[in-house]
């Protein structure tokens, strides 16, 4: 028999499948939903709900959008032809902070890692050479993670999309700003010494 | 009256001035050394005396050295037309482990900081605009740190040591490899765009 009554360990059993939410914080978060007021468990519920029932992916880049294009991909004041292709939508975030670009984007939504069953087929990359076989494209920025599968996205990519007159580029492996060299490790080092630039 | 004898005293005083290493730790390090053989003793003695007699730096890279010239800049395998240049000697360390590099090293001890009082007239620039002008260089790689200081200095070095056929290049600020883009500073995100290159 259950501790609690059904609703309520049905509650918990749902909030422990979230990522980082362990039983005690299930609890602790059911027990609160319990004691606010009705008005505030429905707007949890509906903002529950509507996340699913109205967001979508973008059908130009795919990033995750509430109207089609997206906003990256509908304004008017940024530059649809550099594109510049990132894993995740929440990369894209990461990009904008930077207040520098003035591109658009396109989402992977993944990178290639045959270790766990992700391969080029599970990329996202139809609407990309869709775009650049219309010659809508000058340049692809590639930002997917400097890490291994991220590595191995880029050159998959680039080798996807080369068409002539089209540049294809990579975001800079380095020594963080700020970050003093002795810190680095030897494979950043090597990328940086690698990557080094003409003053 | 002092708590200790004299001896005691004095060598607390002479720990307590190294950094990281306070009172209670100065007399931990003191009652140790008392405790140890008269070996050990003199040992350390010996050591300390020795690091400031027998170091000194390397006529032509600046480098800490027991010989002169050091062991990078009288390698015979390595390359003394390549010129890395460094802020502090424990960098050599941090690119010496990419095993990757096989030029020459130039070790400024410092690097630009108004606000510190360090201006160009501090750092030790006269063995490489030396070797410089007497044409023995092809490349100058400025390895300062991505540092507020270590720009400004790796600008100033790049204006005094600009000769006709010497190639000036600068290290790369960017996405430390195996990082995520989503944890990435703005100013390193903007660097990272700003250094793409072509795939």
């Amino acid at each position: 028999m259950s501790r609690f009554a059904e609703p309520m360990a049905r509650l918990i059993d749902e909030l422990k499948k979230l990522p980082g939410i362990g039983s005690k914080n299930a609890q602790r978060l059911a027990f609160h939903i319990l004691r606010s007021s009705e008005a505030d468990a429905e707007a949890l519920a509906g903002a529950v709900r509507d996340v699913k029932a109205k967001l979508h992916l973008c059908s130009v880049c795919n990033n995750i959008t509430d109207v089609d294009p997206c906003v990256y991909c509908s304004s008017a004041t940024r530059n649809p032809r550099v594109v510049c292709v990132v894993e995740e939508p929440t990369n894209i975030a990461a990009i904008e902070k930077t207040r520098h670009y003035n591109g658009s984007y396109h989402v992977l939504h993944g990178s290639l890692s045959p270790l766990h069953g992700v391969g080029p087929e599970h990329l996202r990359l139809e609407s990309l050479t869709r775009r650049v076989d219309a010659g809508e494209v000058d340049e692809v920025i590639i930002a997917t993670n400097p890490t291994v599968e991220g590595e191995a996205t880029a050159i998959y990519i680039s080798n996807t999309v080369r068409r002539p007159n089209l540049k294809v580029t990579r975001i800079a492996t380095g020594i963080p700003a700020g970050s003093d060299i002795e810190y680095a490790d030897e494979v950043t080092m090597t990328k940086a010494m690698e990557g080094r630039r003409e003053l």
